[in-house]
């Protein structure tokens, strides 16, 4: 048997999950490991809850809900209308099976564990296979400024519902935050390094922020693979395609390569855009990023192992 | 309209919420005041649980699973099922409604808020009428000795299922912890203080050895009835029968006479004891305790409310 292609994801919630799921599917072929942004964390009733790790975490188990893309399938609601009755916020609604996690995640940071193990346990508690690490144990804490002024990241996205234009991003803490040495080890490790279609400028960008992490890709031996979030000039889900109009630019996949290759001078070898999208091949490769064409959209597990199988092919680590 | 007759009452789980029922079935009639048992709190999953509190509050709100005792009427057991998976300790299941209390309260705690302003909040968003305070907001911790060594309150009572011999009990933590100034007030100026058909040497004793209130009792100008939580040589619920046999007494009517006369000399003027009992009566007085009898088995709302009628009769604070 050959020995496995380390496959290293950086990866939102929405599109991350998908993308590692694709990745767990090739089995032994790939050993993954997703690093998760935490910018999107919040606090609520006392608890740590990172939404975008357990996205992906859930994916991964088995466990998610598939049809809204986020939080535990077949899931009960006793708590949150509990929790309403007491007079709390009810737009996060948090599920039954959703808030053990958040508990046990909450006690354990409390008892003075890292992220790092944390996540680990309950990853590994679940069954995951991959190897699901935050993108850094200190707190990041993205901030959306709209005509509301600066919102938290999940007071804009989930009770706004993303529906205000985006001024402004920033990520609070990040200066003063650091990679992990788990992070730093799978980017350097790493046979391929994956870009989820994730949404760059919330989902991708906080990771790419933290002090050494672009550094770290840039000097790996690694090739960096992206794949894009846009599809036929319309984000696969989410805010991407209105921030980027919000930005000035046009939601298309030339954009992305753009956005990609300005940002981030170097990073990315490999932009893989939608086989709807081949009008804008020219454009892409125009940026200096090499263009593949790919099914990008991937809402069932073939589309994801197929996606998966062709991002190996690409990078010339073809899978079997 | 007469003036409310206010009613203190010392209280454990299960007898305590019942008594406590009653009283709240007399309406305008009665202004109640319960101090709760905060000995058999438990920190679990992070969590800050008050069992005894609790059941009151889910009684008095309505909520309560008269079934079991404790929880939620028409709970959900997602979470604890999720926790399960997680590898967690299943011996004490946490609903998921519940689950909703804990989290709260844990929150405003951490948050630096009393216990006492906690409990208040709490039971006024379900709706309680009555005024629920906890005997303390210092850590107060029963520990009951059995053949295994000492063990945590929860897990002598509800994981090993009140089974061991009980050797010896103490409240870890009671003689630097105090009273609230609200229990004290509620001691003060009640027109009547009632000692609930709750386990003595679990449920009331931890409230009766903070320094100062069995003082604050034998101060206040009301009298002090207390209910049996023995009848017919059995207890009502739980280990109270078992732990009288451990300490040498036989349990029945006068075994609780002696315990509160020689063990509180001078705190309980009258000892309210079943109808079935009649033949313990002699035994009481002669404890130098007034005896009074009543139906104390007390399961559903009119037993509750005829109860509570007739220890206002029984003080001289006839209710209607």
């Amino acid at each position: 048997m050959p020995e496995p292609v380390h496959v290293t994801l950086l990866a939102g919630g929405f599109g991350g999950a998908r993308m590692a799921h694709g990745f767990a599917l090739l089995g032994d072929r790939a050993e993954l490991t997703v690093i998760g942004n935490t910018g999107d964390d919040l606090e609520l009733h006392g608890l740590h809850i990172s939404p975008d790790l357990d996205t992906v975490m859930y994916t991964l188990a088995g466990l998610a809900n598939e049809e809204t893309g986020w939080g535990v399938r077949g899931e009960t609601w006793s708590a949150a209308a509990m929790l309403e009755t007491y007079g709390e916020q009810t737009w996060f609604r948090l599920g039954d099976r959703d808030l053990a996690t958040h508990t046990l995640r909450t006690a354990r940071l409390r008892a003075g564990d890292r992220l790092t193990a944390v996540t680990d346990d309950l990853a590994r508690a679940l069954g995951v296979a991959a190897t699901l690490r935050p993108m850094s144990d200190d707190p990041v804490r993205t901030k959306i400024r709209t005509k509301d002024g600066w919102l938290d990241f999940q007071e804009y996205f989930v009770h706004h519902r993303h529906a205000d234009k985006v001024e402004e991003v920033r990520f609070v803490g990040v200066d003063a935050a650091r990679p992990t040495p788990e992070v730093l080890d799978a980017i350097e490790s790493a046979d391929l390094i994956v870009i989820a279609p994730s949404n760059p400028f919330l989902s991708v960008a906080p990771i790419l922020a933290l002090p050494g992490v672009l550094d770290a890709i840039q000097a790996a031996a690694a090739r960096t693979v992206a794949i894009s979030p846009i599809v036929g000039g319309g984000a696969v889900r989410g805010p991407a395609a209105d921030i980027m109009r919000s930005l000035g630019t046009t939601p298309c996949a030339a954009g992305i390569a753009a956005h990609y290759a300005t940002r981030y001078v170097g990073l990315v070898d490999v932009l893989v855009i939608d086989d709807a999208d081949s009008g804008d091949a020219a454009a892409v490769t125009a940026h200096g990023i090499t263009l593949a064409m790919a099914e990008i959209v991937i809402p069932d597990e073939p589309r994801r192992l197929q996606l998966a199988r062709d991002i190996l092919a690409i990078a010339g680590l073809a899978a079997d």
